[in-house]
């Protein structure tokens, strides 16, 4: 039997999606395994795959085969791929080969001089390659097209469908209610004690113990596996081949362990697609906000709770019995919980994450729409930073120096971190309503019910929907800053009787 | 300045190097990291880029690049490159596509019972599938051409430039020789006490023990790791990224050792080429000979010495004072060179490996020839087993049945095997005219000088050379079996007063 359009579109696609496997293996080995001086080569195999996949599927070929496929697609399922490829198809071919060039050169150069920028907290040294950047940004919107703003042409990128004028509404509605909570809990006396966090805590024994959760969790360590790395993150070359890392600090108790159930939650997604939909578009996801909303969930709403601690604080004192003399599961709940505004976005708690998400998406946007130049970046964000969370910043590497994304000229990519966050939260709602005893589950270290859960209402869906659908199909409601602020309130507001 | 027909020529082969490279990692992921329900999708990632890494290297662009750097080419190594892509692209495009799709669906067969008939020990079972791979193994000859024998034409794909007329020179004159030398060690009263091996030797010990004699031997831990993994092997994706794997087993105090070892000479090689051949076909092994003969030299000829094991007795007996009581250097070196007719190749020593290699080449070449057919091996086998080793098979799981190679449809890989060896130690009689003070050296652990030699004489020539080409102008001579003789009777006699 001949094979049909959509069968023929299938295999082009499963041979693009393999070299992009083996393109998150250089990545993953570079950042895991490799050996230092192998860098240089690494880097021109990875740049040769890299070229290749897009060689391979911006061919005439594959926009013929696209075709094919759409005339001949009956099911939901092929006229959903075929819509998936083409959408991606019109995504890669968009941007001519040149602009593709010399913003990749000036990215180059642009990440160098942030590197050292950041090194002498010198904003200016960065200044007029962001300028620069901002440009190519603006031309790259144009190549993409948008209704309202350029800037709704750079955020299709990760959270596709999502634009500024949603995000104007959410943000808008978070911002103020997340500053003022901020300011209750910063003027209640009632702070925890911390002074015993302030000790070293063994690397081994927080492997294990990280290890341990993982395995409770449901991670599979025949489908996936964690290494050590120095930046935590997720990957995966295969529903059942997800990796993650993790980092270990003997200074800091807790950060092994959170970034473990982050990475996780990343992991769970990505192995929980269907495997009937392995080596397609389906098996992909939405965006990178429900992708930041399944490492959220996991890492705070369930890792963060007092039920896990609960349930997980004798296992700590298992491995550090002596130095938590006296420590009980809700000194580590106020402990995991601590809330102060701080300088660096990554090190932010649930109460002050978002407000560092809010400044750089509304310094970002205006950067775009071109109302803010760059040489007023360092203003714009120290002005934002006391606004949002009362901090005169000291300097620009504390300040708007500190991330990576702009030097990489990635603009609306900040905004699904927070995204994530609240999407996370308003799936809890409902999922508290689906699982009566989700917390009593938790307080026994039972996942299952809850994976089952994410497994059915998001993992299997793939790519098969965008985001807002996923949100309002879950919920019933729009994405908005409401769950997200009730869900702080509940938890602060006893944390800090405030 | 537009690129010269060599630039572009360079370029091309460096993206199928860079495919390779990917592959390369692909697999050692899957041997040492990959959890195992990854093994489906790995299986199809591979198949995808080894097709993309044979179609990108076979178009008609190609051949009309080839073509441009032949006529352009001025300096040697220009000649060289532009020759050494035409000898490969013929080889990649001189066998049809429907007769290597029938090959390898005859091979995933063919392995599949093999696994069976070697379980149950029974090689009728797989004796027809040997014959249907024997007529296909004809048909490849045919395509490739050949003088003399067709499995001239096989051999070329492991020892480029080797034949048949030229083993039957170096082997029958060898095996006879080294039956003899057999049976008077086997004949000799003064056998080795082994009873003290017989003890369990701790894995971590081992493996500590391994990585510091690779650190001494010159292996560039910022250029290469060693890990476990099931079967000991080596690989690499640059000169400057090299990686080994050993096997641990507590039963053995020396398998993990000596594996290190071997696969250190292999890894030597690929990371001695020179830095400005990386990414073209100059950075490559001459022959899976000469390669065999980087392992074999590193394992044996170093790694099983008197002085080796005068310096490195005191770290063994760091790590196992307790269980090597009175045994001293010159037991150990009897130990790690006890001569015994065996029924398997990968365990056999110095003195029996390659008369297993003689008895399957003559095997496999009067099967390749017609003059023995696929029912005819069982017999075949213990007769020579008989003949060159004294022993009796107790059955084809011990015997015919023992190999993978031809499960997989190859013949001409055995032969490079004892090449190697014989390699190894015709370079080892310059090597110690050229460093007098060379096993001094070895009894300091001081192998710069040794190594020196080899990235000089052997590494840093790349693929500039056939095997023979090297060999004679190592040694001025061509590659026989005399220096290898002569190395076994001064080495072995000795050890056995016989």
């Amino acid at each position: 039997m001949a094979p049909t359009p959509m069968d023929t579109l299938k295999t082009k696609m499963a041979e693009v999606l393999d070299v992009r496997a083996a393109i998150n293996l250089l990545q993953w080995d570079l950042e895991v395994m490799m050996p230092p001086k192998g860098a240089e080569a690494r880097g021109m195999q990875l740049a040769t795959l890299s070229a290749l996949a897009h060689r391979l599927f911006v061919t005439q070929e594959m926009e013929d085969c696209i075709k094919a496929a759409e005339d001949a697609a009956r099911t939901p399922d092929e006229k959903t791929l075929a819509a998936l490829t083409r959408y991606d198809y019109t995504r890669a071919t968009c941007l001519p080969e040149a602009f593709v060039q010399k913003f990749a050169g000036e990215q180059s150069k642009a990440y160098q001089v942030w590197v050292k920028a950041r090194e002498e907290s010198d904003f200016r040294l960065f200044q007029p390659h962001l300028q620069t950047l901002l440009g190519l940004l603006r031309e790259k919107a144009e190549y993409h097209g948008y209704a309202e703003s350029p800037y709704d042409a750079l955020i299709e990128d990760y959270e596709p469908g999502m634009t500024s004028r949603q995000l104007d509404a959410i943000f808008g509605d978070l911002a103020p209610r997340q500053t003022a909570l901020l300011q209750r809990i910063m003027a209640s006396p009632h702070q925890p004690d911390l002074a015993w966090l302030d000790q070293q805590w063994d690397a081994d024994a927080q492997w294990t113990i990280s290890e341990e959760v993982l395995r409770d969790l449901g991670f599979d360590f025949q489908a996936g596996r964690q290494d050590k790395s120095v930046h935590p993150f997720s990957t995966n070359f295969d529903i059942d081949d997800a990796r993650i890392t993790t980092r270990l600090n003997p200074n800091e108790l807790f950060s092994a362990l959170t970034g473990s159930t982050h990475e996780c939650g990343h992991a769970f997604y990505e192995m929980g697609f269907l495997k009937s939909d392995r080596r397609t578009l389906l098996a992909q996801a939405i965006s990178l906000g429900i992708h930041e909303s399944q490492s959220r969930l996991w890492e705070n709403a369930i890792g963060r709770s007092l039920p896990f601690w609960e349930h997980y604080t004798p296992l700590l004192k298992k491995h550090f019995g002596a130095q938590l003399q006296g420590v009980d599961a809700h000194a580590i709940h106020r402990a995991v919980n601590h809330v102060a505004p701080t300088f660096i976005r990554v090190e932010a708690d649930e109460c002050t994450y978002n407000l560092h998400v809010v400044l750089r998406y509304e310094i970002e946007r205006a950067l775009v729409e071109g109302s803010l130049d760059a040489a007023g970046v360092p203003t714009a964000w120290n002005e934002k930073m006391k606004q949002y969370l009362g901090l005169e910043v000291p300097d620009d590497a504390q300040g708007c120096l500190q991330d990576i994304h702009w030097s990489h000229g990635s603009m609306g990519y900040f905004p699904t971190y927070a995204l994530g966050n609240l999407y996370a939260v308003q799936m809890l709602e409902v999922i508290e309503r689906d699982i009566p005893q989700l917390w009593e589950d938790v307080g026994r270290a039972n996942f299952h019910p809850l994976l089952n859960w994410l497994r059915t209402h998001v993992h299997r869906v793939g790519r098969r929907m965008k985001a807002q659908e996923l949100i309002e199909s879950i919920s019933g409601k729009a994405a908005s800053a409401e769950p997200y602020m009730t869900y702080l309130e509940r938890k602060y507001a006893p944390l800090y009787h405030c």
